[in-house]
């Protein structure tokens, strides 16, 4: 086992070894231009030509500094502008404007990798599905922990019966949103830009993601408790939320997420014969725990992070678009999360289960 | 803080350094005989005198085994048998036999520790309250994770703000229980004689005990989701169990329970500055973890087991009946429990949250 978990960094999914993506990244923010651009010059099969930002000139100021060759405004970029400079959009910006990109990218006939949550409401998620199909452009939701190798060893694992039968899920991230961006209007705050909330459509959709993930199995029901206590959360119902979900097959899971806690992200999945524990979960770094009967085996994953992880998402996502295999984490994936992420919405507000289709 | 973390084993509760109860031990089974047992014997202020079992001979043989001066029956205990040799009873049957052997004891002017859950039903515990209220003999339950040092520890850590404001709690409690004690015919899996269910009265419960303990705060309501599928587990609602709860403050707490998986222990308070963490944490080798910002302790506690926490809490009790200190754990504290407990399982039946008073 310990050979196997340490053939660890194997791309499984890979079919196409060459070819080139080149992107325009939409929203530049840090993570954008930290984490996303860096990862996407690193990756084999991509490269960033175009930078498409609020104005031309912040756009071609920041293509200057990062060695992007082209800058452009979104009015530039809704009307076709650089369209012949690039193959694939990366939708970076806050929630509720992914759905307008997206849009122009499909009239353009550009492929779609967008960030999750896909958009603010399930509604403006749906209409992004249709009209990418529409176009008949791919269409991927950036969950980078699905290309994580820790992530794809676990869900092998588990998929062999390393665990049993799975028996309960516990998904748990939060973060002191406040003191990394010191800032009480940021967009994450106003649900006119995040959508349901902020604690569960931010950071709960990991531990919710990467659970379908890795069960291959459906939540069939929900249930939550939100709470906002804080006067910087007081247009959003969840700075905290708890979770009870009802997958298939009886699997039950609970999740904690908070935007106001001490840092910590914590997967953990307990089946009749062993455990799996991912843990730092979701910032990149990721290590597998795997115990079963009285074996414990830890791999740490030290060389990964944030920008290692979106390389390997990025590859994936450069793959399904030069070869033909589907795209896993498509449209249709995390248009559920976001009917997931509603349900538990809805079920805190009404203070009862919400069924799932 | 280091420093502080190592005056780890004081026993701040203590008033009484002389004295001796004198116990009846009340069902033989192996934790009894091989954890309380010794325990006992190795405490300050303790002995054990009596043992009762089903019939005297059984009671006798054991008693002769075991060291202990003598042996009755049943029916003999109830009879008043030996009433001058021991000064308290601690109960360890199964919990639908729990009352009627503090009944006795009230009658006999005994002081009670009884075992967790206090009994099968809501109604059976407050009877057996009234009872020992109305004979006024001291009443405790037998919660040994209150007076575990790490427990301890964690307790005054929050109460000093360590963890900023108390965000969230994970508590996790799961073992084989066919692989531990092979009988599907087993008292744990007959609701007549677990009350309740299995899981959550079994296991479930040192989650939520130690969790108001460490918060110093009550559940306000409670909502669970249970599921058995195992055959052996037909007559119980619970072989696995996952349950939400609001405490007071909008303190949030998510828990999972199961009968029928792989052995993990494990409570987590997140708060908006840090976190604090016992894992293992209810099996007697208790570690303490604690984090805040960017530093973190832990402190392994690998010279406890089961036996020298159940040492911890004999004392404890024995401090209180020589001494006049109130007991913490006290009847009505483990009533509370059995609300909780039941709330949990009418949630599960009626699929909505449950208010508690």
């Amino acid at each position: 086992m310990r050979e196997w978990l340490d053939g660890y960094e194997e791309r499984t999914w890979q079919t196409t070894e060459s070819g080139t993506v080149r992107y325009a990244l939409i929203g530049l923010g840090w993570w954008t231009i930290d984490v996303a651009l860096p990862a996407i010059e690193s990756s084999d099969l991509g490269e960033v030509s175009v930078l498409v930002s609020s104005s031309t000139e912040k756009a071609a100021r920041l293509a200057d500094e990062n060695d992007v060759a082209r800058g452009i405004g979104y009015d530039e970029f809704h009307d076709g502008a650089a369209s012949d400079e690039y193959d694939a959009v990366y939708v970076g910006t806050p929630n509720a404007y992914h759905l307008e990109y997206v849009e122009s990218a499909a009239e353009l006939d550009k492929a779609v990798l967008c960030e999750k949550p896909m958009e603010a409401t399930v509604d403006r998620a749906e209409t992004m599905v249709e009209r990418c199909e529409a176009a008949d452009v791919p269409l991927m939701i950036a969950y980078r922990m699905q290309t994580d190798p820790a992530v794809q060893r676990a869900r092998e694992l588990i998929a062999d019966g390393f665990v049993g039968d799975p028996v309960s899920v516990y998904g748990h991230n939060s973060q002191p949103l406040l003191e990394m961006i010191p800032d009480p209007d940021q967009w994450r705050l106003d649900p006119d830009l995040s959508g349901y909330g902020t604690s569960v459509m931010d950071l709960g959709i990991y531990s919710i993601n990467t659970a379908r993930y890795l069960l291959r199995r459906e939540p069939v029901s929900v249930q939550s408790e939100m709470a906002s206590t804080h006067e910087a959360f007081a247009d959003v119902a969840d700075e905290r939320a708890s979770s009870l979900f009802v997958f298939e097959d009886d699997v039950q899971m609970i999740s904690t997420a908070s935007q106001n806690a001490h840092e910590d992200t914590h997967l953990k999945i307990t089946g009749t014969e062993g455990q799996i524990e991912l843990r730092p979960a979701f910032h990149g770094e990721c290590s597998l725990h795997c115990s079963r009967g009285d074996v414990s085996v830890t791999v740490e994953h030290d060389s990964f992070d944030a920008e290692r992880e979106m390389e390997e998402e990025f590859d994936y996502f450069a793959d399904r678009v030069l070869g033909d295999e589907e795209i896993y984490p498509d449209g249709r994936h995390g248009l559920q999360d976001m009917r997931i992420i509603e349900a538990l919405h809805e079920s805190a507000e009404r203070g009862e289960p919400v069924a799932l289709e």
